[in-house]
C-alpha cells in the first residue's frame, strides 16, 4: 500500500458525513492515524464501538494536537466556537476543511479564527441522507458525488500544494471535485439544496394542518410526488436551521424569485390560462430532458436505478 | 383460470396508465377480450408491436361496443367529450370507469354524458412515473399501491354489485382499494400530488432563469434534495394542465395556505427567528417518523428500497 496521504487526520464531529468520512477513510488507508472528536458522550461510545477512530476525544484541543488534515464536520453555526477551541493546539502547516453546505459565513468564521501557519481550504461534499448520527454514515456516501472546494484567494505556493492535496483526498474518497468561489457556491446551493429543503419542510407543515385530513391520510397516498418532499423533511433539524440562517442572503434571493414564479402561476390556475401552464410545464419537461441528453445526469444517483415511481 | 372478471374490457387511452393495466389484464386473465381505442395512429402501431390487446380501435364508438368494462384513460379534460362519442355505443349494464387524478369534475363530464342503465364508478389508481405512451407502462406499476374510487352516491343494489365488481378487478391488478367521496379525494391529492407537482415545475422553471447558472451546474449539483423535483417536473405536460385546470379550486385553496406558511419561514429567515425554524423543522420530522413508526409507509415505495440519499 503506498503512504497515507495524511500522518493524522482528525474529524470534529461524527455525524452522518464525519463517520462517513471516517469509514472511507480508514478502508482506503488515507491516512496514518484517525482521531475523531465529539462532545457527546454516547456518539463517543459509538465511535468505539463502531471501531470508526484509532483515538477518541471529548475535547477539541486534544483531539487536533498534531493532525495535519482536521475536518470541521458539524453544524455550520457551530464553526467559529469550534475554531476557537482548536486553534491553539493546531500544529503550523495543517490543513483545514470543513463539510459544511454553506461556505460563505463558514469561511469568515474559520479564517477569522485560525491561527497563522495552518491552510484554511472550506469545502463541501454534495451527499447525505435524511438521517443523522454514527451509524447512519456508509463508506459509499460519496461515491460519484460532487465535492466543492472553495479555496481563499491565495497565491502562496503552499496554500496551492494544500489544495492539491485535499483534493487527492475526496478524489480517494470516491468523490468527483469542483472549485469555485464561495458565494457562488452559496447561491447554487441556495436554489438547488437549500430551497428545496425549505420547500418540503413547509409543504409538510401545510398538509399537517389541514382539516379534515390525517396524517396518516397524506402519507398514505403520498406516492403521487409528496413522499419525496417527506424523506427531505424528514433531515436533521440542527443542520437544516444553521443553513438557512448561515446562507440567509443567497435563499432569500432565491426565494423571491420562487414565489414570484409561483405567483404567476397561481394566477394562470385561477383564471384557466392552460396554454400558460402546458407551455411552462414543456419547457421544465425539456431541461430535464435536455441534461438528461447531453449526459449530466449522474449515474450514482439512487432515485434513477429502479423504475421511477411518482 | 378462473372465469375471466369481464367479458371485454375495453380501455381508452393507451398512454402509461392504459398500457400498463393492458398488460397487468392480460397476464392476470381478468377480461375475455381485450380492446384498446387510440386515436393516434402511432399509439395503435404500438400496441400491436407489443401485442397489448386483442383487438384496436380509432374510433370510439367502434371500440366501446360489447364492453362489460370500459375504462377512461385519457387526460381529465378529455373525458366529456370521450362520452360523447361512447354513450350511444355501449351496452346497458357496462361498468364506466377512469383514471383521472381529478374526480370532482370528471364525475360531473362522465355522469352527464352517459346514458341510463349504465354505472359509472369513477376511479384513480394512484401511481405512476414521469414517463408518458405506451412503451411506458408495465405490469407491475400498481402492485402495492392504492386505487380510490369515488362512487356515486346511488342506493340501487345493481350499483352496489358494480362498486363491488370493479373493486375486484384493482385487486386482482395488485391495488388496494379504497372508497371515499370524491371532493375529499380532490383536496387529498391536491396537498399531496397536485401542490408538489406544481412546486417542482415552479422551481425547475425558476432555477433555469437565474442568472450566472447554467442549466447543467443546475443538475450537476442536484444531489442535495433537487433532483427529485426535476424528475417530477419532467411529467406529461397536457395531463397536468388539466389537472390544474379541473382541481382549481382545491389546488388554490391548498396553495393559499402553503404560500401563507412559505411567507411566515421566509420572514422567520429575515428575522434570523432560529428557534422558529427549528421548531418547524423538528415537528415535519416528527410527522415523517410518526407514520413510519405506525408501519404506514408503504412498502413499495421506490426510494425506500435502497439507500435514501439526498
Amino acid at each position: 500500500m503506498a503512504a497515507p496521504l495524511f500522518e493524522r487526520l482528525t474529524i470534529i464531529g461524527c455525524g452522518l458525513i464525519g463517520s462517513s468520512i471516517a469509514r472511507i477513510a480508514r478502508s482506503k488507508g488515507v491516512a496514518g492515524e484517525i482521531v475523531i472528536i465529539d462532545r457527546s458522550g454516547q456518539v463517543r461510545e459509538r465511535v468505539i464501538t463502531l471501531k470508526l477512530a484509532d483515538r477518541v476525544a471529548a475535547d477539541v484541543g486534544d483531539g487536533v494536537v498534531g493532525a495535519d488534515l482536521v475536518i470541521f464536520a458539524v453544524p455550520v453555526l457551530a464553526m467559529g466556537e469550534i475554531m476557537a477551541a482548536a486553534a491553539a493546539h493546531l500544529r503550523p502547516g495543517a490543513i483545514i476543511t470543513d463539510v459544511g453546505s454553506v461556505k460563505g459565513s463558514v469561511t469568515n468564521a474559520l479564517t477569522a479564527g485560525a491561527p497563522p501557519g495552518v491552510f484554511v481550504v472550506p469545502g463541501h461534499p454534495i451527499a447525505g441522507t435524511e438521517h443523522s448520527g454514527p451509524d447512519a454514515g456508509f463508506a459509499e456516501l460519496f461515491t460519484g458525488r460532487w465535492t466543492i472546494l472553495t479555496p481563499l484567494a491565495n497565491d502562496d505556493p503552499e496554500y496551492a500544494e494544500a489544495v492539491r492535496r485535499l483534493t487527492a483526498f475526496w478524489l480517494t474518497l470516491g468523490a468527483q471535485v469542483e472549485v469555485m468561489d464561495a458565494a457562488h457556491h452559496d447561491l447554487v446551493l441556495a436554489v438547488t439544496s437549500h430551497l428545496p429543503h425549505l420547500i418540503a419542510y413547509n409543504i409538510v407543515g401545510t398538509a399537517a394542518d389541514l382539516e379534515g385530513m390525517t396524517e396518516g391520510e397524506v402519507m398514505k397516498y403520498a406516492a403521487g410526488g409528496f413522499r419525496d418532499f417527506t424523506r427531505i423533511a424528514a433531515s436533521d433539524p440542527t443542520m437544516w436551521r444553521d443553513i438557512f440562517v448561515a446562507n440567509k442572503d443567497a435563499v432569500l434571493e432565491v426565494l423571491g424569485r420562487f414565489t414570484e414564479d409561483l405567483q404567476a402561476l397561481q394566477r394562470a390556475i385561477r383564471w384557466g390560462e392552460a396554454d400558460k401552464l402546458h407551455d411552462l410545464f414543456t419547457r421544465t419537461r425539456e431541461i430535464r430532458r435536455g441534461v438528461i441528453e447531453l449526459g449530466q445526469d449522474s449515474p450514482e444517483s439512487n432515485f434513477g436505478r429502479d423504475r421511477d415511481r411518482l
